[in-house]
C-alpha cells in the first residue's frame, strides 16, 4: 500500500488530494463483499476490465456504463465558440460505452440512460441527446442494439449516463489480461506484437479538446500568422472537432478479434496509459515503435502548430479516441485491419530496436 | 397530443415549463427508432416497465437504471440536522434499483454504478457509498447480487446511478400490462384486487421526507407544544427517517409473486400516481379501500401533527416506499404477504362501496 492510499484512511482526505488509484482502492476494499466474496462461474468477468460479463443464460451478459458530465466531459460553450448540442452528448455517450462493449469482443444489445439536467434546459436540447443516442447506434453499426429505457431527472449540471449490454462473442471475451501472472519466466517468453485498430484515430480526440479550449480569437491570430502550408484546413480542424464530440469506435473489430488477439482494451484515457494498463495486466512492459508515433504526430503537425502543442503529446496521452487496442501472439495472428504499433515483452530492461518505453500518461480523472 | 406536448416543439421551451410526460413524449420520438423499428425477440420487454427484458441466453436479462442527485434526491445536511451519509446514499441508490428487478418478478445479479463528486468530497464519504450499496444488497437479502463494474468522475453535485441486472423468474415477468387493451368489454369483466406487499411502509418514507425538511428549531418547538399522547416517540421518527434514508424494497416478493399476479409496479412516485399507471395500463381505474387509508393514516397521525401535515397524503400521494403493488384476479390469487387495500375495475363511473378513486398525485420529476 503506498503512503497516497494509506492517506485515504483519514476521514479529512477529499478525491482531489489523492491519486485516482488511491480512490479506487478506497473503494474496492468497501466492495470487497460484493466482489470476491460471492464467487461468479467460472466463465464470468468482474470488474476491471472494459466491461463485466455477468451470468445470464449459457453465455452471460456484457455490462459496461460511463458518465458524461457538463463541466468535466464537456462545456454547452466551448472557448472556441463551438458549441455543444444535445446530439453531440449524446451520441459519444452511447459511443464510449459501445465501445467497451466491443473491446471485450461482444456486440451491444441494448442501451439504458440516466439523464439529469437543469430545470432550464430546453426540451429540445433533452430530445436531442436521445437523438444523438440513436444516431450512435445507427451510425457506428450497431445492429442489434436497442433502447432498454431509462431515468430522466434534475441536476444542477447536465450529466448523462450510458449503461450498455451486450452478448458476447461465441469465441469467448476478450480480456485485458489474457493468462495468469508469469512464474519466473522473464525473459524467456516472446515478445507479442502491440496492435491498434486501423480505425482508431489515435491523438485527433486529443487535438479536437485543444482546439475547442483554445479561445476563438488566439486561433484566429495564430492561423492568420502561420505560413500558408502550415496552416491546417477546414477538414483538418473539422475532423479532430468531430473526433472529440463524436468518437467513432470499430464496432466491428471487436467480435472479429474475438479469439485471435491474446488481449484488448478500448483506448480511452490515452495510448500510453492504456498501452501500459494493458501490459501490467499480463506482467508484461510495453514499447511502442518509434516511426509510428512520428508519422502520428506528422499528421497532426499543422494542428499541432495552431494550438501551440506537441503533437507527440496527442498521440501518446491523448485520451478519449475510443479505439481498440491489443496484443497479437504473432505476425499470423493480426487480424485484419489492425496495424502493429509496438510491443510487449516480458521484463521491462530493454526494449526492441526502434521503440520506446510507454509512459502511463493520460487521463486522470480526479487529477 | 395535448397542447403542452405540442409546446415542447418550440426551440426556446425548457423541461421545467412543461409536465414530465411531455418531455418524455419529446424523448420518446427521438428514440422511436431504437424501440420500435428493431422489435425484439416475443418474449423481450421494452421501455416503459420498471425493467427492461433484454434478450440474452433463452431467458433474458433485466435491466433497470435510477439516478440519485445531491439537492434534487438528497441534501448533505437537511433543515432537521441530519446530514446524509455516504453509507445511506449508496443503500438507498442500490435499493431502488433492486426494487425495479423485485417488481418485475426477478432476482438480481449484478449492480453497476457511476458515480460522480466534487472534487472536495472525502474519499471517506465516497468509500462510504460502496459500503452502503453492498449494506442494501445484503441486508434486502440479493444473495445472487453481485459488483460488476463502475465509472468514477468529477460533478458539482454529488450525483450516483446504479443499473441493476436479474434473472427473470421461471414463471415469466410480472409486467405493469398484463394483456391487450379491452375491447367493448367495459363493465363486462369482474374486479380485480388491488394489493400491496405488507413489508411495503406506505407513507413512512415521505413522513421521513417532511420531517428532514423541517427545520430543526421548529420540530423542538412544535414537539414541545404537543400534548404528551400525541408527540411521536423516537422509534417513530427514527422509522420514517430511516424510511427515506433506507428504503428497504421486499426483494422476496417479487419473485415469489410472478405468475400469480396479473400484474405489478413498484411504488416509487406514490400510491396514487403508481396505482393509477396500473390501472391506465390495464385500461382499468383504481380505487382504494378508504378504511385502509384511514388506518395507514391513523399510524402515521402524530408524525402528521408534528409536521403539520395531512398524513393521509403522504399514504396517498407520498413518494419512495419502494414497495410492491400488484393486482390479483380473486382472493385465492392473493400472494402471501399481500394485503388487498383496494380494486382495478373497468370503467370509472361508479366504485366498490367504500372505496374512492385513486387521484394521480405524486412525484413529477420536472414540478
Amino acid at each position: 500500500m503506498s503512503a497516497r492510499s494509506e492517506a485515504t484512511a483519514e476521514p479529512w482526505v477529499t478525491v482531489g488530494e489523492v491519486d485516482e488509484a488511491a480512490v479506487v482502492a478506497a473503494i474496492d476494499r468497501r466492495f470487497r463483499v460484493l466482489v470476491r466474496e460471492r464467487p461468479w462461474p467460472s466463465h464470468a468477468v468482474g470488474p476491471g476490465d472494459d466491461a463485466a460479463l455477468v451470468p445470464a443464460g449459457q453465455a452471460g451478459v456484457l455490462v459496461s456504463t460511463d458518465a458524461m458530465g457538463e463541466g468535466t466531459d464537456f462545456l454547452h460553450r466551448w472557448p472556441a465558440g463551438v458549441r455543444t448540442r444535445g446530439h453531440d452528448v449524446g451520441f459519444k455517450a452511447a459511443a464510449q460505452n459501445l465501445s467497451d462493449i466491443n473491446a471485450m469482443g461482444g456486440r451491444a444489445t441494448a442501451l439504458v440512460s440516466a439523464v439529469s439536467v437543469p430545470a432550464d434546459t430546453t426540451v429540445r436540447w433533452l430530445a436531442d441527446v436521445a437523438g444523438g443516442m440513436t444516431a450512435a447506434v445507427r451510425a457506428l453499426g450497431a445492429e442489434r442494439c436497442r433502447l432498454a429505457g431509462g431515468d430522466l431527472g434534475t441536476a444542477q449540471r447536465a450529466q448523462i449516463v450510458v449503461t450498455a449490454l451486450g452478448d458476447p462473442a461465441a469465441a469467448g471475451v476478450l480480456r485485458r489480461a489474457a493468462r495468469p501472472a508469469p512464474h519466473g519466466q522473464d525473459g524467456a517468453a516472446p515478445d507479442e506484437l502491440l496492435l491498434v485498430h486501423a480505425g482508431t484515430n489515435v491523438g485527433w480526440a486529443a487535438a479536437g479538446l485543444a482546439l475547442l479550449l483554445t479561445p476563438r480569437a488566439d486561433l484566429q491570430r495564430r492561423h492568420a500568422r502561420l505560413p500558408a502550408d502550415a496552416r491546417p484546413g477546414a477538414r483538418e480542424i473539422a475532423r479532430a472537432v468531430r473526433g472529440q464530440l463524436r468518437p467513432h469506435p470499430p464496432l466491428w473489430a471487436g467480435p472479429a478479434a474475438a479469439g485471435r488477439l491474446v488481449c484488448a482494451l478500448d483506448v480511452s484515457d490515452g495510448l500510453g496509459r492504456d498501452a501500459t494498463r494493458l501490459a501490467e495486466a499480463n506482467g508484461m512492459t510495453a514499447w511502442l515503435d518509434r516511426r509510428w508515433v512520428a508519422a502520428r504526430a506528422e499528421e497532426l503537425a499543422r494542428l499541432g502548430r495552431l494550438c501551440d502543442a506537441d503533437p507527440r503529446s496527442w498521440v501518446v496521452s491523448g485520451g478519449e479516441d475510443y479505439g481498440l487496442l491489443g496484443a497479437a501472439a504473432s505476425l499470423q495472428e493480426v487480424p485484419e485491419g489492425f496495424s502493429v504499433i509496438g510491443r510487449l515483452r516480458r521484463g521491462g530492461d530493454s526494449g526492441p530496436d526502434g521503440h520506446e518505453r510507454v509512459r502511463a500518461e493520460g487521463w486522470d480523472h480526479f487529477g
